[in-house]
């Protein structure tokens, strides 16, 4: 009980309630694993939504699932309110840290702890990178499937919460469809196990509830993913059309008529160019919009699968069907792809939604997203899994202008609420977390609200855990 | 509020609370939609686990959601207990009434609302047959993948509430893979929506979390489930094998590898044996364990995997390898083992285990499985679903003999701890139901159980929904 000294018996004159906080975690971590010093806390202010920034009380770095509790045990006791981070690559302010709060960082829980090629899965710690784990297994013929852009940094514990998804999740799932099961330590320190290496278990899918919790639920540890073999070849196929309209409704069609590519990415005219000026992956410039489809399995498998899509886009006015000839060129394809987001940053700031659409209605709303766009002087690129209906618009506008901002802001609220409309969602894979908290009730009434905070509460009465995300600050329960 | 004038004012000298409940309920619902006279009663005292039965108060068969939230608000209200049931044929007692209960059975509901090829889902009423969804966009070249062996009667909703796996679940996931949204009524007789025709939502993954709920946090009304196109081929193929274990250490190896087929059923002797006397399919009586998997795709694909997967089975000893040659005889394959628990049933009792195990445990699982009957002085059929690791010992007993049927489940209970000590569960897809509720203390530990409770009392504070089921009545909280 040393380690809670100071903040029972403070000396009022000396230390506030910050420094006793501070003062304690010092004696609950190792030197190395708590950053305090104000200087030193600023990296951690804001995540991949640079909209708001909160200078935190203190980033916490534990080792162990032990020092994890140890800091739950010591926050809950004292009412401290904990905010997870992976990477800090949320792209929905999810590990934005408020001042009162600790920042519990993974990064330093970054070991492989087991690969299990028999049962094909991977235990990993929840710091390690989305990539670590597939170049971990690459050797043995394996992969971890779902692959956010971000996947050279962010982390397996980012991923669960956010469910995140990525282009080849269109045969393979998301995250929710690859985890088997999580460490995890609950808001008082108790350490729970989820899941396993089995199929399903007894009980209600708690693990299902916590892939997605955006950090509410508990504190993540360590992680068991399902590994897939490689397929025998791959091949991402170009496809321009005229229009995005009839990219659209070629999507729609090949997915309605039950082919399921391994990734439908989609890119409309600024985002042909952005991402062409950057990667020089070859993208036909003379397009208005371009679809990335890649097939997979063995020549034959891939020739056949083909022939398919190519007729269902020539029904839809296809203009050029490019098959890429070797590796390399598959390569700079996806590297155009998978670096958009950064791309689009060095031509102007963006804010990119998320929405999610049933693919009915992918045309329709990619012409009023425009008509939007339009009406508020803006402008926009579109790039994002097609085949998914996971649209992500990236709205172009200056930070610097204030009203440009807000103008950027409010066209991107209409956009996520068209996508409702539409019958669709405000997120497929980013999460809700800080920027879309207020947009919530329009996707749900308040009997559906009300349930989820009383799941919520299930795990953490107090609303320690991440407490400013999701849920908007009006129709919470009093605290 | 005339519904509830009866239970307001009762007539203590002439109804007991169980009359008045009754007499409500006929206010409540329209004639053929309750059923009440003790003999009509006797039909629902039991389920597909035949070991327990109980007569309930009363049997509620509503037409609509509507009706479904009046009987809730009224069960709500006076704190009647309700158990769910869609077409009882759970084989872990999950739709076993209780005397004080009301049955809440959706098999009126049997409508189909949509089918909408365009985004490939089907939205349909709970009481909805599994088989009926297949059969309803087969002639579109599409289907319902989850395919329970039940699914001639089984329904959605009960699909839903034990997250029902099957044969083809193995490439094509269980029920939570394959359900997009659902319209729950609460059990204060609220109706939320969760999900919906879009790809993932804001917020916790509620709909994960009912699916496998057991009828415990609500009642499922309507389902959205995705679509699947028929593959272009598929083909079942027998592998004999002298022994189990070769037949298991076969599988773990062709997943072990990488290669998923549709299906791996695995049968021991005694199942072969039950089988195909009832289903004349044509297996070899010669070997001592009988793989049937099923590739599919288009001819080439389906004979590169068969190669592989061939080549695997040659190392581990295959005696015997057919492939079918006609679609009469691949139904026939499927046909005998389908029909396996009904073909058991034909010569003696038997419980069903449905224990779930790493691959890499198959042939040590089956080896002790084995022993532990022997011990018991009992005997056993294996048939089940190898490529996932569940396990399906038929257990079989004489149930006309208190003392078989005693050992037989001790046994059972021997059997599924031994599958949880080798890193597996109690249960892959019958559910925990009154079957497997006292061994979840052997799968799950106190704060793992308290953390699953608080969750359920955040759907059902009373323990109203289903609430024998599931939980071990010691560790409850106090009512």
């Amino acid at each position: 009980m040393t380690d809670f000294i100071r903040f029972l018996e403070p000396q009022p004159a000396i230390l506030s309630r910050r420094d006793a906080i501070v003062a304690d975690l010092v004696d609950l971590l190792p030197k190395d694993c708590l950053i305090h010093a104000p200087r030193e806390l600023v990296p951690f202010e804001t995540d991949a939504f640079v909209s708001y920034r909160r200078v935190p009380l203190a980033v916490a770095l534990p080792r162990t699932t032990e020092e994890v509790a140890a800091v739950m045990r010591y926050c809950h006791k004292y009412g401290v309110p904990v905010v997870p981070r992976g990477a800090g690559t949320s792209l929905s302010g999810g590990a934005i840290p408020q001042e009162d709060a600790v920042v519990l960082g993974l990064s330093k829980m970054s070991r492989i702890l087991d690969i299990d090629l028999a049962n094909r899965t991977a235990t990993v710690q929840a710091g390690v990178t989305n990539l670590n784990i597939s170049e971990a297994v690459s050797p043995e013929g394996f992969f971890y499937a779902p692959d956010p852009s971000s996947q050279l940094a962010c982390t397996i514990g980012g991923n669960i919460g956010m469910n995140s998804g990525g282009a080849h999740c269109l045969k393979y799932g998301v995250t929710t469809n690859n985890l088997l099961g999580v460490r995890m330590v609950l808001v008082d320190g108790t350490v729970i196990e989820l899941g396993g290496k089995h199929l399903d278990a007894g009980g209600y899918d708690l693990l299902g509830l916590v892939c997605g919790h955006e950090g509410q639920l508990g504190i993540v540890t360590e992680a068991t993913v399902r590994l897939i073999a490689k397929p025998e070849g791959a091949r991402p196929v170009l496809f321009g059309f005229e229009t995005s309209e009839e990219a659209g409704s070629c999507v729609a069609d090949v997915i309605g008529s039950g082919i399921i590519p391994v990734a439908i990415e989609f890119m409309d005219k600024p985002a042909i160019e952005i991402c062409e000026a950057f990667a020089k992956a070859g993208y036909p410039l003379d397009v208005g919009a371009l679809l990335i489809v890649e097939v997979e399995g063995s020549e034959a498998e891939m020739d056949a699968m083909l022939a398919d899509i190519v007729e269902i886009a020539r029904r839809h006015g296809v203009k050029t069907v490019r098959e890429c000839q070797s590796a390399t060129e598959a390569a700079l394809i996806w590297k155009g792809r998978k670096s958009a987001f950064g791309a689009t940053g060095r031509i102007s700031d963006y804010i990119c939604m998320d929405g999610t659409v049933p693919l009915s209605q992918l045309s329709y709303v990619l012409k009023k997203t425009s008509e939007i766009i339009d009406r508020f002087g803006l402008r926009v690129a579109n790039v994002f899994h097609a085949g998914d209906g996971n649209m992500h618009p990236l709205i172009l506008f200056n930070a610097n202008d204030p009203d440009d901002a807000a103008r950027a802001e409010q066209a991107g609220n209409e956009i996520l609420k068209l996508c409702v409309d539409a019958g669709g969602c405000l997120t497929g894979e980013h999460g809700v977390g800080i920027e879309k908290r207020d947009l919530m009730t329009h996707q749900y009434g308040k009997v559906d609200l009300d349930q989820q905070m009383a799941v919520r509460a299930a795990f953490d009465p107090g609303w320690l855990l991440n407490p400013s995300k999701v849920f908007p600050l009006e129709g919470r329960p009093a605290a």
